[in-house]
């Protein structure tokens, strides 16, 4: 008989995104006529670029002629992309990366689960010992659990063999460098869920970290769009050395809104490398290649010439004023907040507020008084991990009246 | 320092494709006037079908408005596709298959990958025991070497730990089933790269192995559009007891061209399980609906709605032309080398003709003979696995004036 993968047996089954959702569902059905809006998850809600829509009606004519149709592209993505990353994302910030090192894919979701087939697995002698932020994106947990990178949870929802590094208000949302020796670290900065960002001292402490304890920085860039202050670097390769240590991940969906469009890339450099069982360093590029090449096909033609017109003059505009208008609705959040008393971080370089829940609440009450008295969906902060508690997640990706309509009931009702 | 996973390390390094494409290289090379025609690659040379242009321009526009813009889909596909996939896929066939057992993807390669995700990896006692068919599609067999699923490559390319099920013109391209217990078959059906397909008994035969075995089959339809002969089944679930034991991958790539433009599908019913390491039976629906939801983000809203046309009265009958035109080549080669002298099968349900070598050569000898002769390109059987050796497959994915060329020239030199 077929045994299974045990490891996801491990995986807490209440989620966090169901529980929210059957909370908003009783109170719902208990007040019909409330009109809840939800500011709880990260999707993005103005459509598209319009140099992406005529890019990609461009693509769909293609593939409707013989002489333009596209049949099995490079699994690693057409060149004409791959190249524009480079320039655009890398070149234009100093940062010498070759367009074979970027491999275009269909979400940063799957390449950040995904990247863990090529390390060794976990649960052996050679398993790898992985660091998290806490509070974090819950994939980076989930998929080191089903690699066997973990041991069961526990009461609070932490798996042991995890290192997790705290991001709270008394250390700044700086994660601590490990105290010891760990192989791999996820990253992300801007962060999600805290909405803070990485001065280039901290991101310089994390590469000196990895290349002095031969690790792994595995750095989610996803929100890098959303920087406004010119100090902070969009990319781990602005830190001298993270070439030779750090894999870095991005996406379009949060600049061009390309959620439900689907496309993403991943940058591993030639340098960085792994250990093997006898003893060699052999390179992720070559490994990573091996792995897209054999488990992927690449992202559809038409996507990736959507992908491609965020780099054109018209299309870095439109991203521009997509970015300013979600940043905007960060300011109106941060400012009724803050105005209602409460203590409020991110929201500047970021899409995410990440509120101090009231007169030292958890998280789960102030998600229930702000559904009850407002009418306000948010994500509770312990959701992301046990160093959340207390705090809560206000996203930005709305619309404007929504946003506004929102913070007045919040206004209204928590002012007092 | 990050471990590897040293399975990588195991994989043949010269692949196929990249032998051909140096081969072929060096002759262009020596003889710059020879107009080389590829019958190699399995990829689709004709545009989408029309209803599949229309959707996806609609599609694009959907995405240009804030009220008919589409974020992140559910991870599964939405509901209008997989409605419409269960009716006319397994309903219209009495296959009695729920909606929610269909996982909308990027690809069948990916998800004949990524299922392994979620049984046990190999290399513990709580390891696998794999079969394969011979010849097979090289991913199946890539991806279990990744996951620890076998030991080191042999000399023909073969890996130690799999069960290879020979098929050859001897046993009528029908696998044998396993001597002994296996936990998990693949099969492939109309088959890639033999052209074969199963008749109903032999299916029966497999289901049956399977229940008494408790092993599970991994039934790979990518192809069934191809299906001229009306007794041949295209599903698994036209056999009973499957829905107990099988999980199946289709694919929109060769019946309606998308393999640049990417959708795909997988069935896992829910009564299909493996064994915990308590001893449970585990639904696998559970666990790959997990394993989705935590790394996939489902496909682009623009390409399922383009793969939702093909289900449209008009779609379905481009659909067919399409295919028509495909197994038209089919017949075109068919007959060209029969009449060379050659000993020829598949092509009538599927895409691919399979070549026996003549005078008992070898498969590179016979690629070899017709690019210096033809300057035709096939694909050596023997790349496929050992019990390729002396075969060749011609793809009849091209237009129909290269296939006509390329046969007229394999008539002129080789009928002789």
């Amino acid at each position: 008989m077929p045994t299974i993968n045990d490891n996801f047996l491990k995986l807490k089954a209440g989620y966090l995104f169901p529980e929210i959702a059957r909370r908003v569902a009783a109170f719902q059905a208990e007040n019909p006529d409330a009109k809840i809006i939800k500011l709880g998850i990260g999707d993005v809600t103005e459509p598209l670029p319009e140099a992406c829509i005529i890019a990609m009606h461009k693509a769909v004519d293609d593939q409707s002629k013989r002489g333009t149709f596209h049949g099995y592209g490079p699994e690693q993505g057409y060149a004409w992309l791959r190249e524009k990353i480079v320039e655009h994302d890398y070149a234009a910030r100093g940062c010498d990366i070759a367009a074979d090192e970027i491999f275009v894919s269909d979400g940063s979701k799957c390449d950040t689960g995904n990247i863990l087939d090529i390390l060794a697995p976990g649960g052996g002698p050679r398993g790898n010992i992985i660091a998290v932020c806490d509070p974090v994106y819950p994939v980076y947990v989930d998929t080191n659990v089903m690699r066997g990178n973990t041991g069961p949870a526990g009461d609070a929802g932490e798996y042991g063999g995890l290192v997790y590094l705290p991001m709270t208000a008394e250390n700044g949302f700086n994660p601590p460098l490990p105290e010891g020796k760990v192989d791999v670290i996820y990253l992300c900065f801007p962060n999600n869920p805290t909405g803070a960002v990485a001065p280039k001292a901290v991101l310089e402490a994390y590469v000196q970290y990895a290349l002095k304890h031969d690790a792994l920085i595995l750095f989610d860039a996803a929100y890098e769009a959303f920087i406004t202050d010119p100090r902070i670097p969009h990319s781990i390769y602005e830190i001298d050395g993270a070439k030779e240590c750090a894999i870095e991940f991005r996406s379009f969906s949060k600049n061009a809104g390309f959620t439900g469009t689907r496309c993403a890339f991943t940058v591993v450099p030639k340098g960085v490398t792994g250990l093997s069982g006898s003893g060699e360093r052999v390179g992720l590029h070559r490994l990573w290649n091996r792995r897209q090449t054999t488990k992927f096909n690449g992202v559809s033609y038409i996507v990736q010439r959507g992908a491609e017109a965020v780099y054109s003059e018209a299309g870095g505009e439109q991203v521009r004023d997509l970015v300013d208008f979600y940043l905007a609705n960060a300011r109106l959040i941060t400012k009724a907040l803050t105005e209602a008393g409460m203590e409020v971080f991110g929201g500047v370089n970021a899409p995410y507020v990440w509120v101090k829940a009231p007169d030292g609440g958890t998280s789960w009450e102030f998600f229930d008084l702000l559904l009850r008295e407002a009418h306000v969906v948010g994500t509770p902060g312990s959701g992301f991990g046990a160093a959340g508690e207390g705090y809560f997640r206000i996203s930005a990706f709305n619309s404007r009246d929504a946003v506004q309509r929102a913070m007045e009931r919040i206004g209204d009702q928590l002012l007092t």
